[in-house]
């Protein structure tokens, strides 16, 4: 494992999901925020991952990190269970319930970040308790570029530390309910607005299937979904999109409104692989090949004859 | 009036709408597919309105068509009162239920074309009863490209007719759920194969907010909505994409993919415009110059920094 700092650093969720669509069901895959987004990020620049893993965690799954080429020295292993989730997906496959989550080892996780992270340019912050980020934020001298994502639990429950984290960062993601939910306005254009106003220079709106919208003081940028004929698996879609991004922003050294603009495009492209598949089983199987010609038929999809 | 033969002819209803928004109520505004299709059409090409109203119709709304510049040889002015609907809009103004529909004088609506329109070369039946719809196609010996519109009544209802109407047109618009209930697939892009396997060249799913995707044997483009702050009425957004589509498409004279991806851009930024009042209202107050504008900046919008 390199000692080296990385490019990029994330922060977030490693589960063992249990998953059921219409057409499948699946128990113990390798899940969270971290791994969706650590392996579409290592497509585009090198990765770090932080998170915790119980010893049940299948020595498998820590070598499908490594062949995605992750690097692994913020990854804990400690005493007691992996975190667990289990959701089922409807007919659509856009709804999905929760059915159980189990914190186990996640419910005592602190991020401390290994000595070459702290100087990492890049930092992503994925969907952990507000008080985690910061705790995290606090440890990262070295980042120029900063973004988190959030979501509804966060939003209900610690929304002062969430402030102090909306506050601190340079990129906000979050999708659309969870938007609507945190500015309390219906409308995404002034729910955005109002997120600037507290502080990130830019703010992502994920909509799933419908793609994802960029706002900053200039004014907002739209980007459609990939369109799939076989979705088998949403589950990570939005953590492997950020991924993307922020994998893509890392690489380029820059993070200004053009280059998030392609960024969330490869960020839509890469998503797009995921969820053709279970786990990370796709994100593992495709090449960076697979990736450029998804991103030049995307282009032409959305490339309008003026 | 005009006695030429317009570049687009637009059949569809005509109705005195009861609209009530989180917002806002209105009663017997002027609605119907034909009035907000024409509407937006005739911003960019010459169109006849094919479509019924009752004696108590007032003259007002006739003198909007006229300063809209719609040509009226097709519009039938019969006994009885005119067709009206009404329907509450949910919260997030997405959703919406109709209260109450009466057919009044839409009921023994048999569209009849003025010699004129019988040679215009554009032709969109709008959304009413797939038999009419084929009356009229059998009367428009001049229609070079034929589009319709479609909904979930006469999928459930008149299936065979309408596919015969899917069978002879050149374009079918329809939203997304009645995509998927009219080709049993719940895949989009699978839906629209299944659809243009029927005949059509070309088919527009309309997502409302979330934009419209356009289908060809070539492949798929996917277009935004134009993001608003303030939607103050949605009804007949789909009407004026349409009608916006086909005003671009009949004023270029050409329709192939280049041109109705062009076209669709123009549809969206029409649209927008519509729901920012109740009714005709926007439709009437902005000029080409402001859509001209809007469309620019639409275009900055999905512009990707490739």
């Amino acid at each position: 494992m390199s000692k080296t700092s990385p490019d990029l650093v994330m922060v977030g969720s490693i589960g063992l999901d249990t998953i059921e669509t219409p057409f499948e069901r699946r128990e113990g895959t390798l899940g969270g925020s971290a791994s969706y987004g650590c392996a579409a990020a290592a497509f585009f620049c090198s990765v770090g991952m932080v998170g915790v893993v119980g010893d049940d965690f299948p020595d498998g799954f820590v070598r499908q990190y490594e062949r995605l080429g992750i690097d692994l020295q913020g990854l804990q292993r400690v005493r007691g269970r992996t975190f667990r989730w289990s959701g089922v997906y409807e007919k659509d496959m856009n709804n999905r319930r929760t059915l159980s989550t189990e914190l186990n080892v996640f419910a005592d996780f602190r991020p401390d970040l290994p000595a070459p992270y702290r100087v990492a340019p890049f930092l992503f912050l994925g969907n952990i308790a507000p008080e985690l980020q910061l705790h995290v934020l606090a440890q990262a001298d070295g980042a120029r570029f900063v973004a988190a994502d959030t979501m509804d639990l966060w939003i209900n429950t610690t929304r002062e530390a969430l402030m102090e984290v909306i506050a601190a960062v340079d990129l906000l993601t979050l999708n659309d309910s969870e938007a609507r939910l945190l500015a309390g306005e219906n409308n995404l254009i002034r729910a955005a607005r109002k997120i600037l106003g507290w502080g990130p220079e830019y703010v992502v709106i994920k909509k799933g299937e419908h793609g994802a919208m960029l706002f900053a003081e200039s004014g907002c940028s739209v980007i459609p979904a990939f369109p799939l004929e076989e979705v088998r698996d949403p589950t990570g879609a939005g953590d492997a999109f950020a991924g993307g991004l922020m994998g893509v922003l890392a690489a380029g050294r820059a993070a200004n409104a053009a280059t998030i603009r392609r960024a969330l495009a490869y960020g839509s492209v890469v998503a797009s692989f995921g969820v053709e598949a279970f786990s990370l089983e796709r994100l593992i199987a495709v090449s960076r090949q697979d990736i450029e010609g998804r991103f030049r038929a995307f282009r032409d999809l959305v490339a309008w004859a003026w």
